[in-house]
């Protein structure tokens, strides 16, 4: 059910961080939390949190705090995670692999569905529990499972022309791992995973000291 | 040289989108570029750029556009890159192995000057050009070679500790990629580079469609 209200983007950015802090709180089996606790959990200051889940409605008790499992659902709803999301990776290459193997073991709401590959030499290897396939079968597959993310791990030189074939087919989200900017139409996003700009993050921060705090 | 203002970290984050792109359009040998070519370039409004770019002052010329080598420079500057960053890596699994291997090929201003891992058995193989070393090996490489920046690709489970070890030694920024929020003292700033939390705000995205623009 899309919101008819454009929440800001850095609310979007940092419920993630809430949804995993609160489902360890869960695990842990503490049942209510205040914006406080949960902001010393996550790193983040109450009072964005509070302006955060005000966006979507009375999530909490004023003065009592959330209860967690509710706040855990009501997140998940928000983030489109009450479906399950098959997704497809392009690229086996060492960090291609490396993803698909690490989502085999952290993967919850979004299961790797297909590995495609351009290199004749790859296809049938096995990764992730699954045979990489040629990138000629990746257009049925996505219809197939009507798979909307893609992640991709190929070279800055092939990066583009694998968007462009993601998009044909219909994915609307891409997780790049190329170290180059995608064009791609507007209703198509793409997440930037090249850590060279997390690493120019982080060193903006630790030359411009006692600015790190997320704030908005 | 600190700012003595606080930019919006959104701000920051688009800043090495620019960057990398500016890079890109240099190697192309276009001097000049608009704030609406950047724009469409970055997927970033222009008005939004401008904002972004007018917090550091006259960057470029009303009417004319950006000088793309001056502002590219302009900006390696406000992200500190006109220093070199040594950085290290703890953990050697699979995951590891391949970001390591990754920035050898992309890396620029970022160089990886150690692999460390628990593990007896991985002790000496080699990754990235070097040999993984044991943990105890970390505290004095980081001093001799004043590392301030830490990739950490452990299980959730070593996570913590091993950024409790990290920050004890001086590390000032941790890009994680454990699936937990790692808890660290305010002057540390941790990016998390657990994709799930990528495919998380996707799946936001493409649940609310017509949500996906970069703004403010």
């Amino acid at each position: 059910m899309p919101f008819r209200i454009k929440i800001p983007r850095s609310t979007i950015e940092r419920l993630p961080l809430y949804y995993r802090c609160l489902n360890l709180i869960e695990e842990h089996g503490i049942e209510e939390i205040s914006s406080q606790v949960l902001g010393v959990r996550v790193g983040v200051d109450p009072s964005v949190i509070r302006k955060d889940l005000a966006w979507f409605g009375e999530l909490g008790k004023r003065g009592v705090g959330y209860n967690v499992t509710y706040l855990k659902e009501a997140i998940a709803r928000i983030l489109g995670l009450d479906r399950e999301w098959p997704f497809i990776l392009v690229g086996a290459g060492k960090l291609g692999m490396a993803l698909a193997e690490h989502n085999r073991k952290y993967g919850r709401h979004f299961h790797l569905v297909g590995v495609f590959d351009r290199d004749p030499a790859k296809i049938g290897l096995e990764v992730g529990g699954m045979q990489i396939r040629p990138m000629e079968d990746m257009p049925l597959l996505i219809k197939e499972k009507d798979v909307k993310i893609a992640m991709v791990a190929v070279p800055a030189e092939e990066a583009q022309k694998v968007a462009h074939e993601l998009v044909k087919n219909g994915i609307k989200g891409i997780l790049s791992y190329a170290p180059i900017t995608l064009s791609v139409p507007p209703d198509v996003l793409v997440y930037n995973a090249d850590y060279n700009l997390d690493l120019q993050r982080l060193a903006y921060y630790i030359s411009n000291e006692g600015e790190q705090t997320w704030g908005e």
